[in-house]
């Protein structure tokens, strides 16, 4: 049933799918994670001095796939001998070396010393170690076809993302220069005008929830529908219960620890070269390439002795004015702090009592001590004026202190971040509330794009009798969102701060115990019980209607969300397999150092994950034991990212901080950094054009190491190692069952 | 002959060795490791509400050290019995509470949560865990006897020191006001008026060498002299045979094993009083505990960016400035960025290639290939132009930079540091010129005093032949030192600079290659042969010279210096031992991982060990596997320090860096790191005073919370281990053979 669907879906959804290796690596070559451009204009970024996905692919792989593409319309069976056979006949790609490319002139007029060394760098050859392939079981063979056939299923599962922003309205120098501190022109990365919102005509199209997922009720073909919730439930049940299969799990085993062998080779055999050429990059180093901050919950954003400061400050100044209600009194800053029996001079970091790690080990794997670190001091007042976006000063100090941490972000220059702000679904106005507050409060910082966080709360809220079934949560969540996309002059404000949301994030402690997902679970209006859902219910409910919002949005052309949940921070390892069917990428990932099947998936379709050691090292895994080192020499998709630096991080600068911890300890070089903070440019939702000034291109393989610090060698030889992959992955997960 | 020496040397060398546990325990907290105190004032600070070491010595104690004091004229081997028979009278001295102590009133007015977090961590009661003593094999009497020796040889070697500043010339908050950024008082800890020198009759001892040792010609009675050659050597032998005894060895690392169970034991039972009890400071958090980085060479202490910005900025202000001679041609800045063919703006990081985890391990055990990293861009002439203080351009540039590095410590207010400048005795001019660059510059400021480092490479002098023998060594090192100390108006500037220096360190690579000492080496006189001495040859000779010159300068009313010398970072495990017997306190010592009975005489006798685990990360201790946090929880007296910022940290505050990474990678708790920052301070030359101000006393177990951040319940159950060390190895000690 599964497969029928699975091939039924493959016709309907279009070519997408005609799956060779060749193709496959095509198509994730002109994707990434959230990619922000139409199919149409991604022939421009082969004119911008990178080596475009055309150039990049040999002959013999193009005509290999054409052989593929002239069979097309063959049944499946013969499709699949077909291409068995054209497989035997292709030959391993042959070696390329990166491209040549002479300094930029102008460039700082490139003197000798770096001429000389860019000389160097070019005439040592790149060295690659000849590995042999493995001889494959039957076994491995079968496991060839599974992987295939989830990295088709994922495929099908993704909303491919359109741009709605224009390229060329307007140049990211400019943007960068508005963004210096103290000076407040008001420009976001998605506009120069983000509080100018254009009148829109309403649309007719009128939406309905049918088993807790919003679909056109007037309207059929227009709108694309996610997979359905039974098929999500079958195929995640089929992708565990291969993932846990113990055979699969050696193999898989052994091509990701072959991975991490060929990059220690490769780095015994070329660091010279890395390093020579990173010298040669005129005035570029690791302090000035762009780092993203994937993961971070605004309310969390600032350091601790900021909020200490910027409490103290608030006090002396505007200590008289009335902040708070409590039991019908409302009582001014300086009357709360006497009921705390508190003056601000007394207040001291361990009176905040904000640091994860400030008890020893006490929040390590006590994921709700780590939430009550939440509230300055443990009251839960303090927490409430300074820390959310709905109190009585309609969230004015929480703004007030995100604007000195962009005017830090501004100052640094290279330091961007994706700040994380929640939506519960309590109650349909949240939406309305959260966006005046951004909107009044002018809060956008040409470093910064924001992030819709949904906590997993649903189970507090029935209890509270705030919520009578799952299926209310869903649409006090959606039913605002698919409203203002029909009819935009309902809430001006809600439309502008939407186009600086760029994705969707779920959260809450993984580690708690859950009933697993079956195939026949009740649908959100059915779940009226106390319990709490299980995390893939919670996953599937806001992909679907996410992917019906999205496809809708794109018909309006409005901006679209990428979905980023966390996954794999703790508990069980099927969070981290339904992540792998919906999610564009994740947080965390930890858990997959406990699946090597699994973890070889997500280096095959190269899922982001924005990890944070630090973090982790409070909560589930000590730092020395992170599998970040162990993911990024593997070749997996990964980045650093800080979580909560309020309750984790000692200096001013986290992100930076986040890098010369791992630097240090797990011994990254120069180049192993830049290419994590590219990383982090890929993943983020920051649109296409800013991707290009940043590294040199938004697509997977795409790099200009004097902007990216990146040598070229390095992306090239990522590129062969997944090539080599998908080329044996393909060639044996094509053939017919012996 | 060792023997009778000692005893002889005992009674020569006045009272200060009648050894009893309680005795030598009084004099250790009596003493700091360099103590800016005249015996005379040691009363005074008991009135500072802190516990005097007079309250802290329970009756019992102070009984059975009168007990020893009356049998003082009695034969050894009677004393010794005595001894022993008091001692098994003696109990455990039974358990006290820390002192409870009222929060100072007027101190922000402490609030009701203060109040209460004090009251709860007040009513928390102490909790110790109560471990029998172990019964003792021969072998581990015999072991203490050779402890108590040792312990007693050191105190014989070193050279108390006697502050000359009165305590009351000046108030350290006023010292710290005009430290701020930007305003240029001039102000040292040492005085207020650095530059004011005092003219002062000459002397008409005359000094000549001996031996390699500088000895009063005309003057016999009051001017001590160190332990000759042969006995240090021979006495070395002698504790090199005991530390690599095997049933020693098992011994103390049971004792080393058994402090660190203590330990997290304590912290198991007493986390929380710690926690409430430091919550209860008034205004006092980690970010404002005073943390001085105790080791850190002066050339590399600024971070690498900001040499790189400094070194744009000159090029771009005083291009044609001329600042250096090559081939007998003068140079202007601009000229050198030509003939290295580098424009400014092409200048990074990766360029300036001075990161020594740059390119991955290859400075790892290689300390020559981390020595060159200190030659920006590897070219020796800008290390020559921009990194020495005897160049063309008078050393003005690394002034410059420097001056910007005291503002960003007096921004930081809490951060100070003891910088090293190199005396390397190649010429007798040496002083005077570093002292009138040093004074020249007016290079003061509020946060930091200065050390001088003597690089051990007199090989390379003599093959160039700008050294005939060792003695010439020596003698350019110390004849310029007796001479301004015999006549000081000869050159204010030295005499000035010279009240600004606080200790002498000696550097160098220790990984290389050497013979050992043996009893009968050749004078320095005699050591005319290219071959380097060995490490301890030098420590001798240094620390010899170091004792004469210190008792003189006292009798002359001067300041006088510590010894604290770089040992055990690399190669053989005698440099620590030699530094047991003649240094204040050491740099590094990772290598007492390597000798459990070195580490534990290292324990008993308090030895500050300035660690930095970053630096070793990039040359002998991969991070994860350095012994620090053992140390730390074993009681030894560790602090954390930066060694080579310019080389290893990435931030722009490296010792707040390196602090969170050791508290994030070893989780450490406030009061730990507290705790560290604390003994940072008490390792420190700093002036006692400012030392009262900073932590609420300058001796051993002298402790303020409000001030330290420190909770007293942690520093009493540090004292209360190491009464107990001390009275189990003087019991068994001092007891006749069987």
């Amino acid at each position: 049933m599964v497969q029928s669907h699975k091939l039924e879906k493959r016709r309907s959804s279009g070519a997408s799918a005609k799956s060779t290796s060749a193709e496959y690596l095509r198509k994730l070559s002109l994707e990434d994670e959230d990619d922000w451009e139409t199919s149409s204009d991604s022939a421009t970024s082969s004119e911008e001095g990178n080596v475009s996905s055309g150039e990049r692919r040999s002959p013999t792989r193009r005509e290999s796939a054409t052989s593929i593409n002239s069979v097309e319309m063959l049944s499946n069976e013969l499709l699949e001998r077909e291409a068995s056979q054209s497989f035997e006949a292709v030959p391993h790609s042959p070696v390329q070396n990166p491209p040549v490319r002479n300094p930029p002139v102008g460039l700082g007029g490139a003197g000798r010393t770096l001429a000389a060394a860019f000389q160097a760098s070019e005439h040592i050859p790149y060295k690659r170690a000849e590995i042999p392939e493995p001889s494959l079981t039957p076994y491995d063979k079968n496991f060839c076809k599974a992987l295939v056939s989830m990295l088709e299923k994922r495929k099908n599962y993704l909303y491919k993302i359109h741009t709605v922003f224009s390229d060329d309205s307007w140049d990211p120098k400019e943007l960068e220069k508005s963004g210096q501190a103290g000076d407040y022109i008001e420009a976001s990365p998605m506009s120069m005008t983000p509080f100018k919102v254009a009148a829109r005509e309403d649309s007719d199209i009128d939406f309905g929830m049918e088993n807790g997922v919003y679909i056109p009720l007037n309207e059929e073909h227009s709108i694309a529908v996610p997979v359905a919730a039974k098929v999500f439930f079958s195929d995640l049940h089929d992708l565990s219960s291969m993932m846990n299969s113990a055979p699969y799990a050696t193999f898989a085993h052994r091509r990701l620890k072959l991975l991490q062998e060929k990059f220690s080779l490769y780095q015994m055999l070329n660091s010279e070269k890395e390093f020579l050429s990173i010298k040669a990059l005129s005035h570029r180093d690791f302090y000035n390439v762009r780092k993203i901050d994937n993961h971070v919950h605004h309310s969390a954003c600032m350091n601790q002795k900021h909020l200490l400061r910027f409490i103290k400050k608030r006090v002396r100044e505007e200590g008289d004015k009335p902040v708070i209600m409590r039991d019908g009194k409302v009582l001014s800053l300086k009357e709360v702090f006497e009921s705390l029996g508190l003056s601000p001079y007394d207040l001291n970091i361990d009176v905040l009592d904000m640091h994860a790690h400030n008890t020893k080990n006490t929040t390590f794997h006590r994921f709700d001590k780590f939430n009550q670190k939440f509230n300055p001091t443990g009251e839960a007042r303090l927490r409430e004026i300074f820390l959310k976006t709905n109190n009585y000063v309609k969230g004015k100090f929480l703004a007030g202190i995100t604007k000195e941490v962009f005017d830090d972000l501004a100052a640094s220059k290279y330091q961007m971040a994706e700040y994380r702000l929640s939506i519960y679904g309590k109650s349909k106005s949240e939406w309305a509330q959260l966006a005046s507050w951004w909107y009044d409060n002018k809060l956008v910082s040409p470093n910064v794009v924001w992030m819709v966080q949904i906590p997993r709360l649903y189970a507090i809220y029935k209890k509270s009798g705030e919520l009578d079934n799952f299926g209310e949560f869903i649409s006090n969540i959606f039913e605002p969102l698919f409203e203002i996309s029909k009819c935009p002059n309902k809430d001006p404000k809600l439309v502008a701060f939407l186009d600086n949301v760029v994705g969707f994030d779920i959260v809450d402690d993984e580690s708690r115990h859950e009933r697993k997902v079956h195939r026949e679970m009740p649908t959100p209006e059915e779940w009226d019980v106390e319990k709490n859902p299980a995390y893939n219910y919670y996953l599937y409910y806001i992909y679907a209607n996410l992917y019906v919002l999205n496809s809708f949005r794109q018909k309006r052309n409005m901006s679209q969300f990428s979905f980023r949940p966390h996954a794999g921070e703790a508990g069980d390892v099927d969070h981290l397999a339904g992540a792998f069917l919906v999610a564009n990428s994740i947080n965390h990932g930890i858990n997959l150092k406990k699946n090597p099947a699994l973890q070889y998936l997500y280096y095959l379709a190269q899922v982001g994950l924005a990890m944070s050691p630090l973090s982790n090292n409070c909560l589930f895994c000590e730092y020395s034991k992170n599998p970040f080192p162990t993911f990024f020499e593997r070749g997996l998709n990964v980045t650093l990212s800080t979580d909560d630096p309020l309750l984790i991080h000692m200096t001013k600068e986290p992100l930076v901080e986040e890098y010369s911890i791992a630097m240090q300890v797990y011994k990254l070089s120069t180049a192993d950094i830049s290419e994590i903070a590219r990383n982090s440019v890929m993943q983020s939702g920051f649109p296409k054009r800013l991707k290009r000034h940043w590294v040199g291109g938004s697509k997977m393989f795409e790099n200009n190491p004097y902007q990216s610090n990146v040598p070229d060698v390095r992306i090239q030889f990522r590129k062969e190692c997944l090539e080599a992959e998908h080329q044996m992955v393909y060639k044996y997960g094509m053939m017919p069952s012996e």
